[in-house]
Order: C-alpha cells, then structure tokens, then sequence
C-alpha cells in the first residue's frame, strides 16, 4: 500500500469544525486505499499565545522551557485529530516528535533534524491505524525537547514523507497553492500547476510564505514530491517536483516579494581576504540567516558591505555588528528597516537573456529606486523601498504577462 | 541539603501574575537552604477546557489520546514556571512526566505509579537547578504517555517527595489546610494544626477535597509528611503525619459532607456466599470506585445490598449492574443521585464511645432521615438526602463543638 503523508498547517487546524474536516479528508485517502501519515502544527494561534505568555514573564525566556512549552500546541492538534478519526471508526494514533523519533541536535528553537527513527510509526501503520505526528519537534541527542522553528512541520512531513518513502508529501494550508505573485497584491495572479525544486528554493528564499525553505531543501535531498494545496476545497494545487523534459517550463514563474527582511551595511571594510567570512561567521554563529549579500568593488582599498536579515533579527544581527566591525577595523555601520525585496523567479530564465535589464527598466518605468541587486541563475533580487513593493510587484507581473500561460518547453 | 518538594493546584498557576507569585515563593524556599522540587497543575480551568474540546468531537475519546491532550495543561505550566525561575536568575528546568520518571501501568485516564526513576532529577539537583514536575502524568511500560486520574498531581508530588526522601511534601492550595468542616458551609470551622494519615484518609474517603485519597495513602505507606497550606498566604496550614503521643488528639476531628456521591440499590439478591463479589468485581473490573457499601439482614434468603458510586460514574455503573443483577439472580436495582453523604472522623472516636449515638440523635434533631449508615473505627457516615446536607453538616459542627480546642491527650 502506498504511503500518503499530509501535512495540515495552523489555520487548517484552527478549531474543533475544521479538525472534523481534515479528519473526513484524512478518511477519504484512507478510502482510496493510501495509508496516512497526518503532520499537524498548532491549532490557530496557540503557538503565538503560549510565545507571548512566556514574553510577559521575560523577553528572553530560557530557550529549553521554551520548547518545552511550545511543543505543548501540536500535542494538543495531534491528540484532538486521533480523537476524531478514531470517532469516526478509523483507528488512529497520535505521537508527538519524540514517540516518532524525530531525532536532532541541541540548538533550542532551530533545532535540525539528524536522524529519523519511524519504528513506532511504521508498527502503528501496519496494524492498519492512521498516524498523526506533531510537526515542529522533535527530541535532542540530550534526551530534551526540541522545537525546528517557525514553519518547521513542513520539515517534519518532508522528512517523514522521505524516511517511510512515501507516494507524495501534501502540504495542506490555508491558500490554493503558488501563484505567479501574492494575489492579494496582484489580484489576476495565476496558480502555477507545478514547479521544479529549484525554483521553489527561490521563492521560498525570496520570501515566498508557502512552505518553509527548509522542506523544500529536504524534498529536494529526498527527492519527495510535494503537493501544495488548499485544506478548503477539493481542487489540485501546486506540484513540486524534479524537473524534466515534459515539464511546461515558463521563464519566469512569479514575482515574491518580501516585507519581513531589513539592511545592514558595513561601511569602508578593509578590502583584504578573508573579511567577509570574519564579517558572517559571527552572523552565523548566532544562529541568525543572512539573505542577500552584496559588496561593492573596493575604493582605496575599503569596501562597503551590505546585507538583509529577518526583521526580527535586525537588533540582534546589529549587536554582533557592532562588534566584528570594530573587530575588522570597519569605519561604521547602519541598519535600515524600511526596505523590501522584489524578485523575479524561473527557471527559464537562464536560456533568456535580457529578463535581468527588462526587470530594471519595468522598475524604472514605475519610478522606484534599486537600493541593492542580487542574482542567481534563475532568480533576480532588488532591495527597494518599502513603500514601493506593492508598485514593483504589479509593474513587473504585468510587464512578464504572468497571468497569462506564457510557456517554453525545454529541450 | 534537605529537598523539599512543593506541589501547587491548578488555581495557584492560573495566570502570569500566580505563576510570578510561586516563582517568588519557590525562590524563597531555595535561599531557606533547601532543594526544591516543584510539582505543578495545569493552569486554572485549562484540563477541563481541553476534555471539552475532546467531547464536542465525541463523547467517548480514546483513552490513549485523551491522555495525551490532557497532559498538555501541565506541560504549559511547568515550562513557564521555569521560564520565570530562570528569568528571576535561579536555574530551573522542567521535567514531564516521563522526563521524570514517573512510570505507570496502562491504564490511561488512572493509571497508577508503579516505579519512579528520578534519575534526571538528581542530575538536575545536583547541578544546583530548582527542578518542576509535570503533575498527573507518567509514562506507561508500553512508552504511552498515561494521566494519573483527577487530582492526580498530589500522588505525583507525595510519590518523588519518597523517592528523593524529602523533608516535607507542601501541597499548596486554594483553602489554608483542613478545616474542622467545609467553611462555605459553617463559618465559624476552625483549621486544624495537625491530623493523623489515618484521619486524613478517612476524610479524604468522605469527601474531603483538600488532598486525593491515593496521595494520602502513598504519604502515609512512605512515611512523607504533607503540609496543606495556601498559596496566597504565608500562613501555616495544616500537617498530616503520623500519630504521636505528643499530638493533640481531638475526639472529632471534623465533619466532612460530599454531593458528589449516588446510590444504587441491588433489591432481593439471593443470601449466599460469593454475592458480594460477584456484585462488585464487576464494578471494580470497570474502574468504578465504590464508596460505602451496606447490606441488610437476609430475610427469606433475599438480601438487600446498596453503595454508593460517583455520580459522574452512576450511568456506567448501572449498566454494568444492570448485567451483574441478572447473572446473580437478583430481583431488581434502582438508582438514585438525590443523596449526600455526611461523616464525623475523628481517632479519638474509638476510645469514646456514644459518639455515633451523639451523632444519630444530633441529625434526629435537626429533623434530617439516614438513608444508610457505615462505620470505620474512627469515621461514621451518614448517607441522607442532598437537600439535607447543609443543615446535617451545622447541627454535627455545633453538637461536637468543633469550632472550640475540644482535645484530648492521648495515652
């Protein structure tokens, strides 16, 4: 029998309606003769309720009782869920990270997964129960609770979906897939019906919101199909996939854009080698993701560095700054949290020239300034103003025609 | 260092301002000299609010998953717990259940401690850390995750207050210790310093809802001294310990009444030996705890045999006599959840005798029917109608004049 492993996100799950929903759904593929693996997060709010309960008692709650105390939000789906199904006369059972032996290392809060060990899954599922698995956690080497941080159930179903070698990974969230831009910017923006792993790896990295990157690197690793779709009506969403010949191949497949990320710039940095992993590693260390990074060719032997962080970690990334850059011998830095990024994203990208000065004049056009430039074989990034991204994202969907099914095919 | 263990209910952690209000008093305790194990409820009204959540999805859930649902109201608990120890700058970690060692048998939703392996608490301990425990919960030889039963949390924190050989168990609670009868009821109840295990048993028996029954008893098998005392207040509350010469020994100790009780009545059961047990393995096969049990004299060979149940288990447990009035050849059984019981304790009662002729003429008095009587050597109980049981409690409170020092030294 083939394995089916889905994946319910947060709004999915957000109340005892919706949870009878996902558990008929949940019958259904039990129906077309799949066993069923179910990876749930939180119900609705709670994991930001119980971050906020601990906020009130101290801004920088221990990182292990935090854990603890979050992973308190998918034992409470999980159980709810295999109460329901098992109501309904399906056997099921529900384990949290650590019964379903999502093993990982010991960094609180980002933990990643090192090994799988499914024996208690794959025992449940022989003697014919549905399984439920708590998304987001896991257990450390150390025997402690561990969490994989924000949207890592979709790391959890990726990675289940991988070690039982399932059919397919269904990613079931609260929009209809991935559309060539967010449609509640760009109001004609198309559902893709499929793309390659590389180019969800963009989107994601570009600020995609629809599956964490981290599922989609895993997928890819693993080679799992993944299939993400809407938990509120029936219809097929987007596939992601290796890519191949008979794969429609659009040049671009969307416009992402991305509020939550702000710049650093290190200025007048000592151009020698060696300086911009004395300038990351620290970065690094602190656990914190760097997204783009662009230096500037050096004048008189100074450069000036400038990269984007998550917003929430800008003051942290700015602590740490404050430091290397004395350290480096650096003449000053700033932070700015008043930008955005636009990208463009596809895979066809690399056999079209030209999309790289099409973008810039489509932006020039709607008059918005390009504060930094990176680019990747198939994806084109500018850090713009803030207020702009809205201006940007429509200007460059219709500049490209996406909501049209403009196609190559490969050769 | 003596370890104390402090175990606190569901209301003293029932929001961020109490959880403070314990971190404070826990903190206290550790610069008093002592290691401290704390053991703590889920916050205020939380297990209630997911065993509804549980029963609008169905009303009989599965016990395995009920469990688990359930045990996520201790989890929050304790893990902002530490996370407010630690913020105050004293390490702290949080254990569950089964992080604990707290291993049970199988049966979910009242299991029972069958070993404790508090090997993690040690290390903790030893490490300098205040340790919480996750009440209620352990985790089952088949490596399910198992609850304790209501009030479960006492058990758990009398049974590591053994197994670490504390100095002293604090139950800390929502009343200031046992009152000499319910306060609500008679005002002028006075708070007793100290009461045997034996006594407490007894009350706990009829209704006293101070401490469960099974912590008592584990107290009492361990040796471990409890201190019933308040959370809101520094007070001393009262201590339940082994009987000495040296204790104050009341001839009463107080009146306790319990609502929470039903009678089922089992009418022309034929008079021979084995009866009683097949009338009520059956019961205790089902996990339906019996309370008192009465039995008339045989009359042509026909028995009358009435006990009491809880009420929230009256319906199971008349299906179960249902089946058992039939296969014992009785002749028919009726039930009844209009009763109330009300009971003197007191290990004075035995070497004062009259004291349940005190007690019969005191309710007479008053007006008020005994529906059935059973008796301990150091309890009575009287089993009336529920509208009855206010008055019945006062008159019992004013006959033996509770509300005085009325002791006796023991010899």
């Amino acid at each position: 029998m083939s394995i089916v492993v889905q994946k319910y996100g947060g709004t999915s799950v957000a109340d005892i309606a919706r949870i009878r929903a996902v558990c008929e759904r949940v019958i259904r593929a039990r129906k077309d003769g799949h066993e069923v693996v179910v990876v749930v997060s939180a119900m609705g709010d709670t994991t930001d309720d119980l971050t906020a309960m601990a906020h009130r008692l101290t801004p920088m709650p221990n990182p292990r009782e935090l854990d603890l105390l979050l992973t308190a939000g998918e034992r409470i789906a999980m159980s709810l869920l295999a109460i329901a199904i098992n109501a309904a006369g399906l056997p099921a059972a529900s384990y949290t990270g650590s019964q379903a032996g999502i093993i990982t290392d010991t960094r609180h809060g980002r933990a990643r997964i090192t090994d799988i060990r499914p024996g208690r899954i794959r025992e449940a599922l022989d003697r014919g129960a549905v399984v439920i698995v708590a998304g987001f956690q896991g257990v450390s080497t150390a025997a402690d609770v561990t969490t994989l941080g924000r949207g890592g159930s979709d790391t959890t179903a990726v990675a289940l979906a991988a070690a039982l070698g399932a059919e397919a990974c269904e990613i079931y969230t609260d929009v209809a897939g991935v559309f060539t831009a967010d449609p509640r910017v760009v109001p004609e923006a198309r559902k893709l019906h499929a793309v390659s792993y590389e180019e969800m790896l963009e989107m994601a990295a570009a600020g995609a919101r629809v599956l964490q990157l981290r599922a989609v690197e895993y997928a890819r690793g693993s080679g799992v199909m993944l299939h993400v779709r809407s938990s509120f009506s029936d219809e097929a969403g987007t596939w992601i996939r290796e890519a191949d010949e008979r794969m429609e191949q659009a040049i671009i497949s969307g416009v992402v854009h991305d509020t939550g990320e702000a710049k650093i710039t290190v200025q007048g940095v000592p151009d020698r080698p060696g300086i911009a992993a004395a300038i990351f590693r620290p970065v690094a260390d602190e656990g914190i993701s760097v997204d783009t990074i662009v230096q500037n060719v050096s004048k008189d032997g100074l450069a000036d560095v400038s990269f984007t962080v998550p917003k929430a970690d800008l003051s942290h990334a700015a602590t740490v700054i404050d430091r290397v850059a004395g350290e480096v011998g650096a003449e000053r830095f700033t932070t700015d949290d008043g930008v955005a990024t636009v990208s463009l994203v596809g895979a066809g990208m690399k056999s079209h020239p030209g999309v790289q000065a099409d973008m810039f004049s489509a932006l020039a056009e709607a008059g918005i300034n390009i504060e930094m430039i990176s680019t990747s074989s198939i994806r084109i990034t500018c850090v713009i103003r803030a207020e702009d991204v809205e201006a940007a994202v429509k200007a460059l969907h219709a500049r490209f025609a996406l909501s049209e099914q403009a196609v190559v095919r490969e050769h």
